[in-house]
């Protein structure tokens, strides 16, 4: 063993460093899949903030870069490892504690976003924000991207829910920021920098998330529409007004490619399908009659509402089965464009019009409520022409959403598939200004380099 | 004029600057009034970002401290001059624009709170963040110090509402951080950073704000107390199962200052009182009944409820005349420590153990719905030995609220008054981390010094 990792070996808890290659290889990639990945050489999955500050202590005398991951569900390549870099899972650290009198839930960032909601649930309480990935992703990772989700429409995103947390720097320090209070103004508000910095400012091993009551029980209107255009009329209409606790929206090829993967007894010749829930309690009933009005007055073919939870939930099974549906139809390029709500049907114009001029699929799914859609740019991964195609078609998309006043992630995070738009979205200055807080807290620059920012 | 003055003057719209004493005087405090507040060279009240990058490109150059200033309306000397400083106020930009379809507000940092809802509400729409200073307070201050009030408790904090701004940082540079989208993970949280960060990173100069649909109609409860403690139980039973929009305690003493101050009907024999409304609409009778009976069950000994939007908001108006009504009684030592709420009971019976032990009147009001009291030192302030009694009770509430896990300013900032006692709570593994960006940011020093760190 090389004598660095020996050292590093020696100051773990025993079955901590993984350097066998074929274990190795399991740590490489995120859910993005890039080939262009780097080889590790070696993985550490930390079972305490010890373990995660004896390998940072180390990679600074070392000088060896450090890859952050939770779960590797990410899908912007920011936990993909750099040659010679060490992968720092926390995997392993999984502990949940609900804390119902101060309504927090204090946990370690391998913890599985869906194992917090179920055991807040035990209290009557509820972790709102949910990541298509909630099953998989880990609050270490939802954390370090600011995860999103379906709900977020109403009730926010990660961000908006972590009152504080421990992270180790870039030197070892590990810091207790925030804390289970929901006002706190003493000093600058450094927990909410580190939310979303995908592991470039330090590694998150605690978190105190705010829990809310549970949620009320949602009532659900499924809208077709014979044109993209008009259901993204529709979102404007009813964003206008109400605050839904989920507005999804599947395009043609989504809801076709949800059908031949699984039959949910979709309507194959919509052109676009809304998904919307209300969970105004008292208030569903006007709430929903102004969602199913904003549909009809938008030309929605057919507009179908239930109260019944289990229709309901058989609805949004079939939005939540898309990614796998698509992942059927050949190799993926998954966006996460989001634009101002009033930008919306261009936005969904332009991506058909790209789709036809670089001659490729695109499936688009939304959560349209928020702006942020997930155009999928859908190849065949051994026809070079067609990666070409796709890889031109992806860049564009992010250009269309530049240029609306949009962002290129929503809720993805930058992490290296992304990072050479960034400075097109932020700017020189931005960039600048960036930099300069990433070199105050690391400055040897071993926190996942080349995410977010060029090394 | 000296040299350097007059060449600012030369770079600035005529009548920016201002270095008559008398004129120079009025903005060398903030609202707190501390004795200790320095002495400024001149003020500038800016009239656009071009002059405030013009104040700070010529600061830098003469290495001149800049005291960014708001309404003046804050509470912990934060914008309080230092010796040969410039104090720069951004009281004359005051532009709001209102984008409903978006639902933002686009305002300049001058622009008051008050006249941000009220333009708002021309479209249907709702600011929440409702300082007690709302009318005399700016957007502006509000964003730099993460302004709280009462709906907080349901509708969170300046920091929830702030989706982007353009800040001038110390080196003149303006730029455009965030923007009128719901999801935006692009790059490092810099907006969220700047919340809150009191002038010490930047000078804000545009905010966006999210608006929400106006709030529904208010049911409003009040419950009187024989003893404090059964009042801050029942704040905890409260909120263990309901969201109100509003859970204000008052103590004895306030509740006889605004009597005195103003006859408004309460009881003058409660210990204390709590106020509270529900905007649950369908289901505001089940949180209604719900608070009204945990209130029962905590003893209090009246409890009155009712659906009349006047009869409500008379009791809200008592309880926001409760700093005008304290004033009449004393010299002002404004407190704001917020504890998690099942520490609320112990941390009021502590205050009260410490008026008790100090020989001085503390009249709590509080927003008790998330852990957030202001107890009030009363003294006077010709009588030296109560001044410093005072000042005794204003640190041992604060080193209480840190024992208890609570931090020492829940909305007002740490500005200078709070300075000595934020390494207390933070500890000097944050405080070294918070300097480390402050001086990537700031690397002159000019911005603020003073203010939450020691220069």
């Amino acid at each position: 063993m090389d004598p660095a990792l020996a050292e590093l070996a020696a100051e773990l808890p025993a079955h901590a460093l993984l350097t066998d290659a074929d274990q190795v290889e399991g740590y490489r990639r995120d859910a993005a899949a890039d080939p262009k990945a780097g080889h590790p050489m070696a993985v550490v999955r930390a079972t305490s903030t010890a373990d995660v500050q004896c390998v940072l202590r180390w990679a600074g005398r070392h000088r060896v870069p450090v890859v952050p991951r939770g779960a590797g569900s990410g899908l912007s390549g920011g936990a993909n490892a750099v040659d010679g870099c060490v992968v720092l899972t926390t995997e392993r650290m999984r502990d949940i504690r609900i804390d119902p009198d101060n309504r927090v839930a204090v946990v370690q960032p391998g913890a599985l976003n869906a194992d917090v909601k179920r055991a807040a649930a035990q209290h009557g309480l509820w972790y709102p924000p949910d990541p298509a990935s909630v099953d998989i992703s880990s609050i270490g990772g939802n954390t370090a991207t600011n995860a999103g989700g379906l709900c977020c429409v109403k009730y926010g995103v990660t961000s908006d829910y972590v009152l504080g947390m421990e992270v180790v720097l870039a030197d070892g320090t590990a810091v207790t920021l925030g804390g289970p209070r929901l006002k706190d103004v003493a000093g600058l508000s450094l927990t909410k920098l580190f939310v979303g910095s995908e592991g470039i400012l330090g590694v998150i091993t605690r978190v105190t998330l705010r829990l809310i009551p549970a949620q009320s029980q949602q009532s659900t209107v499924v809208a077709v529409f014979s044109a993209v255009q008009d259901a993204a009329n529709a979102v404007v209409a009813i964003t206008a007004t109400v605050r839904p606790a989920m507005l999804e929206l599947m395009d043609h090829a989504s809801i076709n490619a949800v059908e031949d993967y699984r039959r949910m007894g979709l309507d194959r010749s919509a052109q676009a399908l809304l998904l919307i829930q209300s969970d105004a309690s008292g208030d569903a009933a006007t709430e929903v009659a102004h969602i199913v009005d904003a549909c009809r007055s938008c030309g929605a073919t057919e507009v179908f509402a239930t109260d019944d939870p289990e229709e309901g939930a058989g609805f949004t099974a079939a939005r939540r089965v898309v990614g796998l549906a698509l992942m059927q139809l050949g190799t993926l390029l998954l966006e996460d464009v989001t634009v101002p709500i009033p930008e919306l049907p261009a936005l969904l114009a332009g991506i058909h019009r790209i789709a036809t001029e670089c001659d490729i699929l695109i499936c688009v799914v939304a959560h349209a409520g928020d702006g942020n859609t997930h155009p999928v740019v859908v190849f065949d991964p051994d026809d070079p022409d067609a990666r070409a195609r796709a890889e031109r078609a992806f860049s564009e998309v992010m250009d269309l959403a530049i240029a609306m006043g949009g962002t290129i992630t929503g809720e993805h995070g930058v992490g290296r598939l992304k990072r050479d738009w960034l400075p097109k979205q932020l700017g020189d200055d931005v960039i600048m200004l960036t930099r300069r807080v990433k070199d105050a807290l690391d400055p040897l620059g071993i926190l996942n380099p080349g995410a977010v920012l060029h090394p």
